[in-house]
């Protein structure tokens, strides 16, 4: 049976359309060029899951990412011997989540789905975030989707079905787009389409990603560029 | 004292951005000639303080814009002769608002604006109103913000206040574009800087509007290529 072509495509970002691993280690080359870059960014997103669970279950109530994103730096930056940081410099550094640059297909590839589809990250980054990322890469969302607007990190079902229900449509009318099966999962039990999208140097060239296709998602896609392609656009 | 630029342009829409009047009567006049489109225009709009007052005074649950668009819609149509309009009709007919025109200034002033400032409506309608007007007219806001994104209809200063905390900026570092002096007035008392746009059509031709400067605004323009000019876009 033919499936319906969603409506909406709801993109993961970081990861997904973004390289927050080659930006991350790129910038800390830069400006601190004693740091090992690449272990300075796995281990900033290493505290990722462990803070959005804080949220989940209760233990700090809702915070946007970017105040999440500093409380891990905080926490590492003794650790690369950075822990004498003014606080001027940190708040800058954090924001660098803001300026992550996207892989080499997602512009072309975004306006390409753009011009058939509604795009809108679904990120469990902030809405700001979403935006001066948006504005600095020249990603061409028709709206910024957030977990900021349900109150609720992926994989929390509201998230999921909170896109279906902004947009008046069944969850089978949305598609989310991303780089994780987890993420996937979560939003194919509510109902959703989904898309995987192949990231295999996510973690950077030393721990290359196992992107073997998995038959549940409703599509397998190299880059969005073949996404597009695959959706006829 | 001279004042210090925004960061983020925040837009009225309805009015301030597209011209409701002229594409609902437009579309009324192309689908229904026998009806007054002037006439229709001006009674959907009558409808819309009205409306959202059941939501702002409780009696209405949170309620989005289409829904309350859906229900001003019911209750005109038997007064222009169209009571018997079927189920599909009136839904497709509800969503011209989110195909209204933009003021011929409009796309080319947010492009100027977008170069250098956040751009995003703040506008009663619903997101996803929002997003498929964007689309339609081509307004390349940066992010969709709406009063449903805070859950609660401007002037409640939940909208105004949320803009500035979704952004981690003090008040005064948002300003509110609009075209209506009693939505400025509240941004205003919110500590937000403001911007009053004429438009005197914004009722249609038979009704100009009284667009005279009103001292309180930060900033009074002709249109947005004029508000892009005082501010050095």
């Amino acid at each position: 049976m033919a499936v319906a072509h969603p409506q909406i495509l709801a993109f993961d970002v970081f990861g997904t359309v973004v390289d927050w691993h080659g930006s991350i280690a790129r910038e800390m080359a830069a400006r601190y060029p004693q740091v090992d870059g690449d272990a300075f960014a796995l281990a900033w997103r290493k505290g990722y899951q462990p803070a959005m669970d804080l949220v989940r279950q209760g233990q700090l109530g809702w915070t946007r990412m970017d105040a999440l994103h500093r409380r891990i730096l905080d926490g590492i930056l003794p650790q690369f011997g950075l822990g004498d940081m003014p606080e001027a410099e940190r708040a800058d550094l954090n924001r660098v989540w803001h300026r992550l640059a996207p892989w080499p297909d997602a512009v072309a590839g975004l306006q390409r789905l753009k011009s058939r589809f509604v795009i809108t990250p679904l990120s469990n980054g902030n809405i700001a975030l979403l935006t001066h990322m948006a504005k600095n890469a020249g990603l061409p969302w028709d709206c910024v989707l957030s977990a900021e607007v349900f109150q609720a990190y992926k994989p929390d079902p509201r998230a999921y079905l909170g896109v279906a229900d902004v947009f008046g449509v069944e969850a089978a009318s949305v598609m989310l787009v991303a780089a994780h099966h987890s993420d996937l999962a979560a939003a194919r039990q509510c109902g959703l389409q989904t898309a995987y999208v192949e990231r295999p140097l996510e973690y950077g060239a030393n721990q290359p990603k196992d992107v073997t296709p998995q038959p549940d998602n409703t599509y397998h896609c190299r880059d969005l560029l073949d996404l597009a392609d695959q959706l006829g656009c």
